[in-house]
């Protein structure tokens, strides 16, 4: 029809079908996603000087854990056999920063997986903090970087 | 210790623990929240004028369903029996709002449910635009209003 | 518009909803259904002569499990607390009967989980038949009887 | 003891056991399958009248999601990653009937995957007709072909 | 037949069948349950004397999580609401000892829910020291306490 | 640091980690473990007095499914596609003894699988007997070999 690219999953005429990635080959993927929990300073503060840091832990296996539910929550997507999950999480000024990288080898990229384990390790963190700080915020939930798919290195602001 | 409030499932030492919620009246909870999807007004336009409007319900449905299972993805979250989920997705110019409300009748309130709802919701979006617009953020998640618990009625900016 | 009945779930518009349960009383509730898996008389012979009866236990199993899981599995079915989940798999001359019976304490019905009971009954027992007889076919799934509800006693054919 | 074949996860005994496919080639395998969901004609008519399409959607994403969640459902399947997923639901006189494809690259076939996508999609279905349509039922669930595997191609009626 | 208590979910034939609770009471329900994971002392040490804990949390998280889908493990198990879930471990000089607490309200204990959070926690800790000491066991898993229910008190050992 | 072997999962500071596998080879990999549930005699005589064995099948089928969810319950567990899960009970004078033995191929071993698939047959015996014999304990839950990675062949008491 046109130069643009496709919607993912989408017919022309914008009904929804999951892709066959059969005819894909099987690469090593890897896919790093990232976002914030905005925080006043004074609710980071007292995160951060808790003597035993368990929040931290809750919210990385959140993202883990949540990484490789992907198929089950985004209903489009492929279940990947993934290869690595990490999740950090950063405290500072304006809240925390949550950044994770997902490594596959599969036939369709670990995108998705990579922006499910930040958006759960935040979800996690925010259900902690709620009753201290209501107004906690989750923002630029965004893919940071890509590679070892047919579309090439991809790298945000690039 | 002060007159701040404690965060939730952290005791004083910041050590991780599910509430005991047994001692919580059953009462009718309800939740909302938003989040937006960023997209360019060309993407935006595309989306809306398919034909078919698949990539709304696969979204919506995505929302319900995550709504569903947060308790598997929120580590401390409780169990919950959910009466409704609603999802809501409008289309604007500077991308896609997301909207969920949720009721539950039980001992503790819908608040993650209606935060999960609105990120899965996204995340399937997403998922349908990546290929698309890659740059997509996912912005702005967050708590709406919150009804029928202990700490009374919550109503965000008020 | 009419006194026609309307879709559960679906507004007059035709968008999905997940309809809210929070109004309806708290009752004791019970479904039934049933299906039929068509086997030729050699298989279900074969079947029912072996020494030990598993396949009757995996296919019941498989029932009462898939019926915990309605609410996964229909997308815009409430989760229910199940009281009980009964599959009963019957072999005769043109097949095997499988009838379930789930009972709940709630704000909704039973009716899903009945007939999702059924037909992962179903699946199981095809999946163990299926290099015997490939032309096996999960058929008449459909319910039986329901009770509880605001609808009032429901019994097939009457 | 004969060469009649023999019931797959079933040892001479009548013993439920997980068949072992570790020996078996890595091929890329393909099985569609089918249903029918039993329907007075006023009902296929008012449902395909509704100005939005979503319970299609909400059937066929079902179907999907079914598919994917096979091994949990299906005690002894394997547990498989998914190339692919199609399923289409066409209404005509009698009803709707389903149609499911479902491709998978593995040791062994996606034949329960197809079978599982069809019955998930015709259940939704069900939950948005119920209250229309009580006596609505899902018939017919059946293979309709299978590739890749040992036993070569495998058509219906053929 | 006689005075002797009958197996759960079990007929007088052996039959598996899930038990009707929708009878029963709805009461606050608790739980208890405890195990061992044995692990020489260098293991421990090595353990205990890592500066970040996260190894604990990991396993305490994995409890809690595995309490709240202990319906979906354990076939016959009812699906329950849970109201808390609280899983502590403590290293000793055999290896480290694993205690949960389980509360619910409802028309069925949580003694499974107790038991299997104990398990998946010890499993996770397992997994951690497995590379260093493969011949770790898990033992000592068993019902601490419980009450609330029709039997009345109990407690180990009385 | 020292000759001394790492834990799996955690860095030298103890910070919890999923291992990155996607260098490993992709080979045949094979473990084994097993567990007892201590029961007394007349226990285990009444169980096996039964006419019909589904207790067995129950225990069993709980532990192929357990194992093919290990990832879920183990957090830092990467998820496999099994070729095989076997669970086997033997009654014996002081119980029932549980062994399983799980297939997969793929970058890392399934020793945790084995011993999830003999935790949760443990489990839902117990399940089936807590009636009868509160005080029934799961007992040297354990790997009993491995064999198809890096570290080679494994054999407990070796």
């Amino acid at each position: 029809m046109s130069d643009l690219p496709s919607f993912s999953h989408l017919d022309a005429h914008g009904g929804a079908k999951m892709v066959d990635v059969s005819e894909k080959p099987v690469t090593r993927r890897e896919a790093a996603a990232s976002c914030r929990v905005l925080l006043t300073p004074a609710t980071v503060e007292r995160l951060a000087d808790l003597p035993k840091g368990d929040a931290w832990v809750v919210a990385r296996l959140a993202g883990i854990q949540g990484a490789k539910r992907t198929a089950e929550l985004v209903p489009l997507a492929h279940p990947l056999a993934l290869d690595q999950v990490d999740v950090e999480l950063s405290p500072g000024p304006q809240g925390v920063e949550v950044r994770s990288r997902v490594v596959t080898t599969g036939r369709t990229g670990a995108e998705m997986e990579a922006l499910v384990a930040c958006a759960t390790a935040a979800l996690a963190l925010y259900d902690m903090v709620k009753a201290v700080e209501r107004e906690a915020v989750i923002t630029d939930l965004r893919l940071e970087s890509k590679s070892g798919g047919r579309s090439g290195e991809y790298r945000r602001g690039e």
